[in-house]
């Protein structure tokens, strides 16, 4: 059995530098507060809390010590809130994120009607949202662009880990509703190699291997673009999920890793495969 | 036989309003000039060649009387050389024309790189490039985004006349190449209605007939929009041109026309088969 492993596999820049602000706040401050799991990992966030790191749910629960803003943003409202009752504010929001927030709040405050293509319900979402000062909507495909009243000037960021290709095609739904469509283009550039990489791959192999929190979207999305392909796609937390009759009869299996899944896991699940009761060879997806 | 009429058929709003100005000019004035011909259909160049109009090729061909500008428009550059050299201008540009000719120059006035989505070789086109004061291009289809360079901001108009779903395919193309992409949707609505109309006709016929000058672009892409989905369908410009044998065996037949079909030219299609030796029988479009 041959193993393919993805070059772009395992965490972003944002979710990097998100894990090193949180370490050098704890290493100074031996103690801090994150508004939901710092990160969307169970076992990164299972570390961090053993260092002194302790997930909120709500401003109420912050006690003394900084509060540390994941890399997935905060709303403008929650930020304004932390602020006016003093409390300490490390912000460790993605660039990319806080770009996209920007270019929500300069669309509504240009009079467009603010079109955020992504899932309502995740934080980065309506972190983006709350930065709207007009009108806006959140549409998660281009079938919900039928909700979207006809307006004169509709603008247009998404999440930054949408799929490429969707966010094309709530675009190409839009345009018939507006005579000005104006669109920045959020998406993180690393998520859409990291897709388009575990596509390819996925392709190639028998059995694809997608490593990464159950609670992580990008790691469920890379998962779902995957079995659309390659139907025995299967999504594991840890190396200690993986099952040995996944892999009768399989001659190449392709490993890939959301966002938030360090490259720990990444290699211990690479390991496993390569060891009994698997026993497959290793190759790097850049020889494909 | 069954004859289905589409509804949206014919003389298009800036079509219609260009002969009326030409009539009425040369009822005033008894002699004018156009730059090309009027409109894109021999007979009505004709028709209005008896009346006066006579269709130049250029600047140097224009004679003593007004110059009408065709609803395609021209470009700035010669409307400014016309008006420099004291010809009088009779503006006969439609509207919507002259709305993608505004939108191309503000975009390339605010730094855009403008895409025109459109037939490079078309006068309309022509015309809307000369309003662009820095960067642009002219692209015909998703294909042509590979030649376009990768830009900060990137705007879009497109011809008038072009089908809703090739623009479409050319702005998800165009999304991963910049930051920022503004689009101005310049389609002029009948023109896609009638696409869609025609298509909806086609689908449901045994042959199709497409009405309209073989010069008219709008005339050719309907009939190639047709034959996409119905193999049988024909161009004529004049109902001279329909032969029996195509409609042998054929139940059900339908009618379109470009924008620059005279409606008389339709009904003469029309009535001609629905007499000897077609024999068919009328039916609205809005009946379907």
């Amino acid at each position: 059995m041959e193993i393919l492993m993805a070059k772009e596999a395992g965490f972003c820049f944002g979710v990097k530098r998100a894990v090193n602000i949180a370490e050098r706040t704890l290493r100074e401050r031996g103690r801090a507060f994150s508004l939901g799991p710092l990160i969307h990992n169970p076992q990164v966030v299972g570390q961090l809390r053993e260092m002194g790191l302790e997930p909120v749910e709500g401003i109420e629960g912050v006690g003394r010590g900084p509060v540390i803003i994941r890399s997935h943003g905060v709303s403008r409202q929650l930020l304004e809130e932390l602020e006016s009752k003093g409390v300490e504010v490390v912000d460790a929001t993605c660039p990319y994120v806080k770009r996209a927030q920007r270019w929500a709040a300069s669309l509504s405050r240009r009079g467009y009607f603010v079109v955020v293509v992504g899932e309502e319900e995740h934080p980065e979402v309506r972190a983006i949202m709350s930065y709207i000062e007009g009108d806006g909507m959140v549409v998660e495909g281009p079938e919900g662009a039928g909700r979207i009243p006809r307006r004169r000037k509709i603008g247009v960021v998404a999440q930054t880990t949408q799929e490429r290709g969707r966010f094309g095609e709530v675009i190409k739904a839009l345009l018939p509703l507006c005579e000005e469509l104006t669109i920045y283009n959020t998406l993180c550039e690393v998520t859409s190699k990291r897709q388009e990489e575990a596509l390819r791959i996925a392709r190639e192999v028998d059995c694809m291997i997608v490593v990464g929190g159950r609670n992580s979207a990008n790691t469920r999305r890379l998962a779902e673009l995957c079995s659309r392909v390659q139907p025995r796609t299967y999504h594991v937390e840890t190396e200690e999920e993986l099952r040995p009759e996944w892999f009768r009869g399989m001659r190449r299996v392709g490993i890939t890793a959301g966002a938030s899944t360090p490259i720990g896991t990444i290699r211990r699940v690479r390991d496993a495969l390569v060891s009994r009761p698997f026993c497959g060879i290793r190759r790097e997806a850049e020889n494909l």
